[in-house]
């Protein structure tokens, strides 16, 4: 056997580790903010006859195109959204490497603000993209005036907002990304892997309309309880889906992909309860981490980052040995819990209560 | 709704039209390789009660690291693989993606032997590496002295040999392999997508033990009748995989592929026997297409390209009218078709040989 060091590989991979997780099976794992909601034997026997139908014709290559979730996807979304509004791909890590591939690369620049979703920053780098962060303001908030200079200032071709944010759950507002559009001549993605989570429920989908630049991310991971069906999509401008088809490979998208989220889709009002129960547990959390002396940080997520831990560490640790897997993304003294079911939650809070009451 | 042109996109994507054939609605469809026999009852409904299962935990992130698929694609391949042999993507699109990403992209260079498939030009041009094509010798055919010259003139940090050749079908030897290996310090990929309808179904599996630069991509998409669930695979040092896994993107298999590919995979001795039958109709329209008075080329695939007529155009469209889509692959003054079922290849050469007896 070689070694990774003895092979060809490209120069910035060179040292470099797996993005991921760690994947630990434990009774409890609020750890990569998955919906810990199975979905009902009602939903999953209409997935399951409609994959079966899928598999009739599974010989033949897929419909290239999806034009049958598209739509699904359009009148889930609304805002008057159409087929040729709508891209899709294997979770939405591969459409943002998608938008990375079109718009970004050598010579190109791409801004986010700090903490932020990790991928962007590989997925930049894996597209040859210069990758710039700027520091977030106090609590992990953005306003206009640090966006609106940061974008001034760096004049990148594709700005990403993650809204509301991923690992700190900070809710972004519509007037920031008025503004920041307004600010960039390039591509601006507003990530709203989370929207559904969000308190008012406002969605930058509402300003499509004339700013053809500006595209909004989704996945049904997390509110359509979906993370192992990998189904990614965004909505824009018609434009937009062209270039995505130029660069994303023929066939992408599997009959069974379709199929499965096409039935998921067909049972978004039921899959939205969850979501309601799991925005109850996200601000039980957030109260009852105050209540304790912690410091959550207000969070329109399915998740909280917490701080007020002398040994984040030693935290996790201990939530661990008690099966409750937590994550810690890297931002010293905190940890972040997704918010799981009630029993799942009251676990949680119960190991987390214990932990400060011996430490 | 705006036009690409207004869009900021990359500069080497300007102009540009997506990849693909057409997918029209035909009786007879023999245009893009697809395996046309369709699974048994007994495979089928094995794979929708694994799929099924692998439903009941969808809310959660699949196996990134695909263990029991992996597992069941190095028994499949034999040769004493091991499940630290093998990677796989969704489809072998993404499998050359992936490669290209590692081991090419800016100040990079990829080699390929003309006419190829096309979609290795297009993965280095989304990924920023330099592509050259050296010609083929006469009927499509490749040696020795054409591949090591052209390996070691151009110096290529990826080499891609398609084994065999689609869109031409030509089988390639293992001592081709082993040349073309030795004569490069880079990459070395055997595209054997179409590797189980071969004659004598050598692989350059067997070349692996010693070749840590060596990588054999494969698909599920044709022997196994698979083009709609999309799995491409390959089979390499583990080193290899450890440089797939820096570039794909988390979680990129999704668990109803997982799922699906390994049901298929539990029945490759049922699966294998179809193709059997397509090599039989391979060798069936080479043998008729030269009666006729065409040019076939050989084959070891489960397509044939063939030459001879006056006008392929016109020949596509008589064969398209009578509901038969075969393709042009932009080689003049040829087409080809998939081997279908013996129906289809009935269907196809009763209609080849009325369109010559008019023409």
């Amino acid at each position: 056997m070689a070694s990774l060091e003895n092979l060809p590989l490209r120069e910035n991979l060179r040292g470099r580790i797996p993005y991921g997780a760690p994947q630990l099976e434990v009774p409890v794992a609020l750890n990569v903010n998955e919906n810990t909601h199975s979905l009902s034997e009602g939903v999953l026997t209409d997935i399951v006859s409609r994959v079966a139908s899928a598999l009739l014709r599974i010989n033949r290559y897929p419909d290239r195109e999806f034009y049958s979730l598209r739509e699904a996807l359009a009148k889930y979304l609304g805002n008057e959204l159409q087929i040729e509004n709508i891209w899709a791909a294997n979770g939405s890590n591969e459409v943002l490497q998608q938008i990375f591939m079109a718009f970004g690369g050598p010579g190109r620049k791409a801004l986010s603000f700090r903490p932020t979703y990790s991928m962007y920053s590989l997925l930049a780098q894996s597209t040859d993209t210069q990758y710039l962060e700027v520091d977030r303001r106090e609590r992990y908030e953005l306003d206009v005036d640090l966006v609106t200079s940061a974008i001034k200032d760096a004049k990148p071709d594709i700005v990403i907002i993650c809204s509301p944010n991923n690992p700190t759950g900070t809710p972004v507002s519509l007037e920031l990304i008025e503004a920041a559009y307004a600010a960039t001549d390039g591509i601006l993605v507003v990530d709203e892997a989370y929207a559904e989570f969000a308190l008012n429920r406002e969605s930058s989908i509402s300003l499509l309309p004339g700013r053809e630049r500006l595209i909004v991310s989704r996945t049904m991971s997390k509110a359509f309880a979906f993370a192992g069906a990998r189904l990614g999509y965004l909505a824009a401008d018609p434009a937009i889906c062209d270039a995505m088809r130029l660069v994303r490979l023929p066939y992408h998208l599997s009959a069974l992909t379709q199929a499965a989220a096409e039935g998921a889709l067909a049972h978004s009002a039921e899959l939205l309860k969850a979501v309601d129960e799991i925005r109850e547990q996200r601000d039980r959390i957030y109260v009852d981490l105050q209540d304790l002396g912690l410091d959550p940080f207000r969070s329109d997520s399915n998740f909280v980052l917490f701080g007020g831990l002398n040994d984040s560490a030693a935290a996790f640790e201990f939530l661990l040995a008690k099966g409750i897997l937590v994550r810690d993304v890297g931002i010293a003294g905190t940890l972040r819990v997704t918010a799981g079911t009630v029993a799942e939650t009251t676990a949680f809070l119960d190991a987390i209560g214990e932990y400060l009451a011996d430490n």
